[in-house]
């Protein structure tokens, strides 16, 4: 299956060394539509049927032909891939593809502006940054209103205005201190406002949650594996339960900031208190991706939509690998009645070939500072952006047949996965997702009568992926923070065929845990284990 | 120059507006060697000589044929784009290849390994990931000494050994408690080093540097309007100001953190001050792209690689712009006998197509465990590291003839920007750079005789870009944190003609800027300056 170098693994032999243990150190030579080639002893090319789908990259499969050809065209034309600082048309015609995408899905009329990065994680974090700006500014207009409205309150009280004696309480001023009259008020409001409007900015998040791997992005991801041996380098994120809004509700409400504002009434200069932006942004997937496809109830998307313009937190929502029709929409969470700030749009936006990626901010959120202080050199560019176009027009054509497809195909290989469950309910735990985005998790296994099962147990997913692929040729991986779920994301090309060899393999995959035939599953010779408790 | 649109502008609007208000508005429909093509009027095709060269990606130019001819055989013949977690040999052909030419100019028989990622941003974000987890390692490690060390300490206390008097003075205990004897001493110390071993990450780099725009890396970027609305993402870094040995060695002694370490020796316990691993990493540029084109000087480069061994703290050198040749030397750290522990590459290295990077880790620093926990979909790609191989092919074929070009190439360019600067030093302040990554600077214009050219003076460099673009059809840009720096980066297949136009350009932009010549140079009918003092 692999040639053999002399030559020192200097690019990542460790990670080679296990996927090679399990037979997942595959060659790959060629790739087309749900199939990857490799070589075989004769040179022959061997056909692996791919479900891992580039990690939901392949909505239309590998190297369309479409894609393909388009690619060539503007490698032929000598398309101008580095033109930074120039007019970018071909940038705003992706921009307003997508608006007419998302107002359709959305039903709103606002715009979304767009700017354009290069991989998922730079979007998800040019929407913090985004939104951080945003919180930068609204906390400068918050303190110069609290200025002008102090000035104005002092200026009543010279004029003869009184104060409400509600004030006094609001601020914590005591009656010793009320005796020094307005200006102690006025020190103690000022003092407390400057300390609320000073605190850190609060990233809220989902547990399970998955938004990228950078600096700034792997806080935001749950798994602690990838995110705790950096957690000194950025600002943490408070990780909330999916589905639960009592937990959001408290998380609000303990992480609130408020300041107290100046107002004059009939006479009287009183205080209120209001929220001070304290939240640089709720970030989520309407499906969890690595966390194991899990689809995020409506109920908890529009409460956390609720809560969050209740609080004035932005939300940021990942689509990296839900969006561009993946999910049966064009959004997962249009589906869901979610309305966002923010959306992070990659994997299959870039059609298989190209890295590309975008943040669109809606138009009411926008700062167009943000023009000057963001950027990137690979970003925007000609032969992306016109990539993209060709991605949103295919899967715009005929009135959105693309969304149909994966639809029908998504139903047809859940209706599959559906039965494989029902005939393995002690293997199968659970058969989940939407459109062509489903996953299948695997009960617990640190009990099986193998050995060998029993000590796979921990990385599950992997050595079934192994047995697919070494007894199957088929291929498809665990959800990165759920290892006992495998994913299915074939593109919307998916055959009743190749539905049909995926059942075959994971009916025999069932079969060998039931019968805990480790040897079978593991691919090796003899498999000690008698007993769970041996 | 441009056409005409009545769709609204959704992909950063502002800063369209405000490259047109320069003229720098131009729809570019196609690249080749150092030009990129506008259309006219009439629908002819308007060169505009590049020396902006993709912000440093373009040493083979635009569309290199070569390039351009293998990307579509790799197109044409299907080469697998998404194949994560399998075997990628062209991925470790491309480390190989990096690493002959790394042990070649750094004269080192030391294996560095490959991390791949997409932008230079990534690359460096990688890098002080991995150096922020060897970092967490040897705190975890050194704890495990000091567990064990004390164990044997106490051991040797209970067998009659004596306790240096020293000790307590070291671990700050006082008479009184010296009464309370070793366990006094053991509680003090080990409340110190628990302290000592919780600070939070340093992370050092130089003022002026620029080293990504992502949350955590534009912490690294000096420029305070990148920076600082986005400070409370992410760890802020220590600027030390470049070519000072004295401010480099008060911030390392500064940051230092040191724990007690026991020592048996002789029947006697003592204690030694060790380091303790509280240095992240030292992010620099061997050549400052976006600081205005500024060389770090031999000598302090090695006093940076000098006192950060003593301090043990990894050097991670950026060459995402300065690498690849463009100096003269594949890396231009390695003409300042710099050995980095980290090396992050990245525009260049795709060739102009690929949007592709890999962070390298020398093999005494690298820990195997990052390969787990650190990925991205899009890196790491056939299509990408195939662009990369041939990218270092045609750098050293002929035995490195590229470099050599880049030289002499450079030496000419450089020998004209000196000729101009002789020519108009009342104008011209500095010309500086190595290579083909050369830059010139302006004296400042705020007291120009024209209004109009001290009005741009704050952004002189884009203003005398929009005149280079609308009067010569010359394409630069000033760099970004350094705006009187014009950049200049052009291909190495740079012509004599080329170089004669950008003469004339110059030398225009400089008479008028000797002339206070504001309407000439802004393009603008009348100029209402009379005097700077007006």
């Amino acid at each position: 299956m692999n040639t053999v170098s002399a030559d020192p693994q200097l690019a990542e032999p460790y990670l080679l060394g296990w996927l090679a243990s399990l037979g997942l150190d595959v060659d790959y030579v060629r790739a087309e539509g749900n199939t990857l080639y490799y070589l075989g002893a004769s040179g022959e090319e061997i056909p692996v049927l791919d479900f891992a789908g580039g990690y939901g990259s392949l909505i239309l499969g590998h190297n369309h032909p479409r894609i393909t050809a388009y690619a060539q065209q503007l490698l032929a034309s000598q398309t101008p891939v580095h033109a930074q600082f120039s007019r970018h048309p071909y940038a705003n015609d992706v921009a307003l593809a997508l608006n007419r995408i998302l107002q359709r899905e959305l039903g709103t009329e606002e715009n979304y502006s767009a700017i354009f990065a290069n991989t998922g994680a730079e979007a998800v974090e040019a929407a913090v940054k985004h939104a951080e700006l945003d919180r930068g500014l609204r906390l400068a207009e918050l303190r110069t209103r609290l200025e002008e409205n102090l000035a104005a309150a002092r200026a009543a009280v010279a004029a003869g205005a009184g104060v409400a004696p509600e004030a006094y309480r609001l601020a914590g001023v005591d009656a010793r201190d009320q005796a020094a009259g307005f200006e102690a008020l006025a020190a103690a409001v000022t003092s407390r406002n400057a300390e609320q409007t000073a605190r850190p900015p609060v990233l809220l998040t989902l547990e399970g949650g998955f938004h990228g791997k950078l600096v700034g992005s792997v806080q935001l991801t749950h798994n602690e594996g990838y995110r705790t041996p950096f957690a000194a380098l950025a600002t943490p994120a408070r990780f909330i339960p999916a589905n639960s809004p009592q937990a959001l509700k408290n998380v609000l409400e303990s992480e609130r900031a408020t300041v107290l504002d100046w107002v004059v009434d009939n006479g009287t200069v009183s205080l209120v208190e209001q929220n001070s932006p304290v939240f640089c942004a709720f970030v989520l997937e309407p499906i969890q991706g690595e966390g194991g496809i899990r689809v995020l109830s409506e109920e908890f998307a529009q409460e956390i939509q609720r809560a969050c313009a209740e609080a004035d937190c932005p939300v940021i929502v990942d689509e990296v690998q839900s969006g561009m029709g993946r999910s049966g929409d064009f959004l997962a969470s249009s589906a869901l009645g979610l309305v966002g700030d923010y959306y992070a749009l990659a994997k299959s936006l870039g059609g298989g070939i190209a890295k590309t990626s975008v943040m669109l901010t809606r138009q009411s959120r926008y700062r167009s500072e943000f023009e000057l202080v963001h950027s990137s050199t690979f970003a925007k560019d000609a032969f992306s952006c016109f990539i993209s176009q060709k991605v949103l027009e295919i899967l715009e054509a005929d009135d959105g047949a693309a969304y149909r497809t994966v639809r029908e195909r998504g139903a047809k290989l859940l209706g599959m996965l559906e039965a494989v469950r029902a005939d393995f309910p002690d293997v199968v735990k659970d058969v989940r997702g939407r459109g062509l985005m489903l996953g299948l998790e695997f009960h617990d296994q640190s009990g099986s009568g193998s050995a060998a099962i029993r000590d796979s147990a921990p990385l599950l997913g992997y050595t079934v992926a192994g047995h697919l692929m070494r007894e199957h040729r088929i291929r498809t991986f665990p959800t990165a923070s759920a290892v006992n779920t495998l994913r299915f994301e074939p593109s919307l090309y998916l055959t009743d065929a190749e539905i049909d060899r995926l059942e075959l393999g994971l009916r025999d995959t069932a079969r060998l845990l039931r019968t805990h035939d480790g040897a079978g599953l593991t691919g090796t010779a003899t498999d000690t284990g008698t007993a769970a408790d041996a």
